[in-house]
């Protein structure tokens, strides 16, 4: 047995860039086989998409193209009416991951991690070689950015292998995004033709236009001019914030006072509610920031929490509605009886969130099956994981018995019922970057669980 | 309704630094609830000290050590006798994100990411506020030295909080870590205790001395003095590379020639299947890498597959072998028959791998539940997840019925039975940075059926 020292050990230690890890780890994106590669590039553009459309206040128009090369070889083309990127930014947002403006902010969009899009690129890079082109428009008086892209894995740098300035006529503004990849094009349940489907009904104020690879389009229209209530950023609310996290806030805070800090870095904290989490805390109020230790800093913790703070607005968030989600399944599914609930914001981590549960039951749904669960998070259709999902250990902890489903111990229930959950937040915690599966936060799971009692006793 | 331009939105976007990705993701990790919390890290440093004896070819003997400081915080200590690590080394290895020695080479470690034990610490400060301390010695002629770190989060760098030299007479060499973390401590199925007993199972080199939060001590000793074979680092097989990362190692390839590239860039490639690949792929062997066009490149890849290349060598893998599954399978559950298979190596992506299953059938085991399911990658328990597992999918999609289980179409058979399923590989894909989870690819997935299927006969 051969025995080798620490020094030898140490010499291959090494950085490695966020880029080679994702192209390694392509499955942590949920680009591990063809099909569902396919529909993850889809959904990642058409969600980014969607979230520059209404951050710009533009009622969205996005047309997908899905084009079959080989047997094995797809084009995507995806195309909207956004307010388009500035020829600076294309580059970054496009071809290097963890860069964005969505991280750094609480609230409610659909991208909120810097990775996906430019993941997406990544893949078409790994399985064709060939570079993304993107076409975009800022104004109309101006020309169109036509560049094309790879991503230096090495560095997570993009690499841009030609920018040119081009006529775009048709287009005031917007942005078109083109990446080729390997996939396979299949019909339903995990589709692009499902995630699509859902995507329309939860979003009403979109036109989405639709061409498959079998040369087929879909058009789904809007079906209300009005956009969703602009959604705005939020501080963290004091409940649910880790200490660790405090301990900086403390540290990099431009506050001068203790009681400066607290009624300038969080939400719903007034003077009077300030003056109280001081005294809980046995601080005063004037003690600045800076001055205060580890200790005192937990002391500060636990008098948050001995501290009744009102709930964060609900602003920052963007529910459906209950009105809305029933009616959205009214469309999709003949029952004999439907209900919905909105619950009340709630807090997990600092983070303001709301669950709302609608269910179909009855009808020519058929009785001796798992009943149909619908998963969504704010406002996106959640095809894969159902297995690993807050949202299904939640209804599986649920006792439908008493409302009329058959069940045995912590399972999924069976019975003519179809159950839709839709989870907002201003950070929604997925279980991977691929985004399919709600974690498993106690609050989250008890708010879930709360809705579908109150929808299951109606 | 206000509209916002390009220019106005492209203000906020910004670069996210790992450390704060994964600061607001802690639930990637497995870092979502205290419970888990707990585990997650014992797991992290259990398997960093395995894999460090390991390539050391030190015997390991690792204490573990959960100490209760109040309601909600633990002090998790592990220590080791690895081979220690150079000073240097340290703040990097513990406190810097995507660190490390085994994500740039294909062997079967445990730790692959160099992520696990920063996100740790980093889970540590986020919910203590405190640092990590750190003790290392490499050498008995040497002192120790005893490192506090911290995670600066913006920039993904250590914070040495302190660094001193200092006696640690009762080792010659070694690692120990504390760190304080929010957690809970529960016995049962997806605890700390079970965590350890099964990672004894399938360590049987390893002696473990686990000290509960109960103050209760449990020890498991080796029942071999034998370490696993040495784990060779190897190339990657041309079967399953992408052609995307085929054109990278063109680009980067010191080789002169088409010929050489193939026989030193890959494994068992020999000049005699070099020259068969070329004519496949209508290439001279001569040709310079650096010629290659992307056409060129996908008639490359195209030539590999329709060349016979032997599968890939087993000695970089390093199975527990049918024989030492079923052993310790017996020593765990009673049953009236036994049964194991080692199936041969197999390739996806171009990594080898190999699928090991073992099954105890009857005896005190419940006829009237789902079977239990025990899974491990590379010599480690996967406890939670398991509905996202692709071992979990490869079971619901084998027809039981025929080995006289109950099972209702694909779901989890029922009847007094285990099944245990290990896979080895240069590289584990799981489905998410907390590695509970094989993702679903479908060269894995068949494997695994077919050593069920084998093992089923029996």
């Amino acid at each position: 047995m051969t025995r080798k020292s620490a020094e030898e050990l140490a010499k291959k230690a090494r950085q490695i860039s966020i880029s080679e890890f994702f192209e390694k780890n392509r499955h942590l994106l949920g680009f591990d086989n063809p099909r569902k590669a396919l529909l993850i590039a889809v959904k990642e553009a058409v969600d980014n998409a969607l979230d520059a459309c209404e951050e710009a206040r533009i009622l969205p128009e996005i047309s997908i193209e899905l084009i079959q090369l080989n047997d094995t070889l797809f084009r995507m083309i995806v195309e909207d009416n956004g307010p388009g990127i500035i020829e600076s930014q294309i580059p970054k947002i496009f071809a290097k991951l963890l860069y964005g403006s969505k991280f750094h902010k609480l609230s409610s969009t659909r991208g909120q991690q810097g990775i996906g899009i430019s993941a997406t690129l990544l893949y078409g890079q790994l399985t064709t070689g060939r570079p993304a082109v993107i076409l975009s428009k800022i104004n109309k008086d101006k020309e169109a950015d036509k560049i094309k892209l790879k991503i230096n894995t090495q560095t997570n740098n993009p690499d841009i292998v030609s920018s040119e300035k081009v006529e775009w006529a048709e287009k005031n503004h917007g942005t078109r995004i083109e990446i080729d990849m390997e996939g396979a094009y299949l019909k339903g349940k995990q589709s692009v033709d499902e995630y699509l489907k859902e995507t329309a009904i939860v979003n009403p104020h979109l036109t989405l236009i639709y061409t498959n690879p079998n040369a087929e389009q879909i058009i789904f229209p809007r079906v209300t001019e009005e956009m969703p209530a602009e959604i705005k950023e939020i501080k963290p609310h004091p409940y649910g914030i880790e200490l660790g996290r405090l301990i900086k806030m403390l540290e990099v805070t431009a506050a001068k006072t203790m009681q400066q800090f607290l009624t300038t870095e969080f939400v719903r904290v007034g003077p009077g509610t300030a003056k109280e989490i001081c005294q809980n805390s046995a601080l005063l109020p004037k003690t600045k920031p800076k001055k205060i230790t580890r200790e005192m800093a937990e002391g500060l913790y636990q008098g948050i929490k001995k501290t009744k703070i009102i709930s964060p607005p609900t602003d920052c968030i963007s529910p459906i509605g209950a009105e809305e989600l029933e009616k959205g399944l009214r469309k999709e599914i003949n029952a004999e009886f439907y209900c919905s609930t909105t619950r009340p914001p709630s807090v997990y981590r600092g983070n303001p969130f709301i669950i709302e549960v609608a269910l179909a039951f009855g009808g020519e749904q058929e009785a001796d099956k798992t009943v149909r669960i619908m998963r969504f998070a704010n406002r996106v259709p959640l095809l894969y994981q159902q297995g690993a999902c807050a949202i299904t250990s939640s209804i599986m902890n649920t006792a439908w018995r008493n409302y009329g489903l058959q069940q045995s111990r912590t399972s999924i229930p069976v019975g003519p019922c179809t159950i839709v959950v839709h989870m907002t937040s201003v950070w929604v915690p997925f279980t991977s970057e691929s985004k399919e599966a709600l974690a498993n936060y106690n609050e989250i799971v008890k708010e879930i669980k709360l809705a579908l009692q109150e929808c299951g006793r109606k």
